[in-house]
């Protein structure tokens, strides 16, 4: 039987855009069903009393440099964004209403965003260029600024949000492949083993 | 020419304590010089503002999960301490000590600290227990202590710490190869290579 892979993630992590770009291949090798959790992580940081490592200097300073050692290994681009931190309520809005309602287009828009901020350090706080963003990829983003203030849309967020929290949730990536929680993009080989 | 690891390390890091397990085998394989670091990871704390990741719930509960589930892959005995925090003040500075006056008894008593506070749960917040875990590893915990009190050993012992903060570093285990910082016992892998 296929067993389900969890993968709760938020535009706004530079990790979560690194597992974003190994979990279809991780899906597609282990026969695993894949449900995705798009979530927000400022909630979880305001649940649980964690932070950015951004705001500790130091550990700002060598987190980005790590997973960029991690994305040479994996052969996927990615650097800091000068506008960190992205505001991602909106986005991710969008990406919950996309999930609800047009399933299939969660991983195209997913795509762009992740590409936007983490490779191509795009500024996501400014509407103008969250549009051109959109746009470039195919939505249409008037229509995506209406289904992200949809009530059941912005409902949905929250409860999945607290959901996590309520699982001991307190970061992004995360994963569960049923109980068994994994924080970090640099857990997918336990992610794997798992779902072995 | 062979490269150096630098290991920072503190007994109180399960973390650590782990990382202490692999880098023998590690420095063996890859023909590197060992230099270990033992500083004080709560010095480390207050000058970065970084935090131990018990001091947040939900985070303290994963993690010790975690390093048991690497515990399992490297087959070492880990488990949680009740009396964490350790106040490892005056066992680092007997570390310290011992690598300024007795290098060879530096692995040995390291050995014993780590076994007795992260396979054991020994308290070793109380000084009859450290006595009993030195002497039972073939120690005099009297010297020790002297050891401990010598204005030099105490000296070093800030100096490594402070040098730590001034390269970056926030946590532990932090290891160096040149000027390449590497953070946690999960990046061995990238040592590995960088020691390659």
């Amino acid at each position: 039987m296929s067993k389900t892979l969890e993968f709760y993630f938020d535009f706004g992590s530079p990790a979560a855009c690194l597992a974003w770009t190994q979990v279809p291949a991780l899906v597609r090798e282990t026969g695993a069903t894949l449900q995705m959790r798009p979530f927000l992580l400022g909630g979880v940081f305001q649940g649980t009393g964690n932070q950015s490592p951004m705001a500790v200097p130091a550990k700002g300073a060598y987190v980005m440099k790590d997973l960029q050692r991690f994305a040479r290994r994996y052969g996927v681009p990615l650097q800091s964004n000068p506008h960190f931190p992205i505001n991602t309520l909106l986005l991710m809005r969008g990406a919950v209403g996309l999930q609800m309602r047009e399933p299939e287009r969660l991983v195209p828009y997913g795509d762009a965003v992740y590409r936007a901020i983490w490779a191509d350090a795009r500024n996501l706080n400014d509407p103008a260029e969250v549009g051109a963003v959109l746009a470039a990829a195919g939505f249409d983003p008037q229509a995506l600024l209406a289904l992200a203030a949809d009530p059941e849309v912005k409902d949905r967020l929250k409860t999945v949000t607290q959901e996590a929290v309520a699982r001991g949730v307190f970061g992004a990536p995360t994963f569960f492949v049923g109980d068994e929680m994994f924080w970090g993009q640099d857990r997918l080989d336990f992610v794997r083993e798992a779902l072995a």
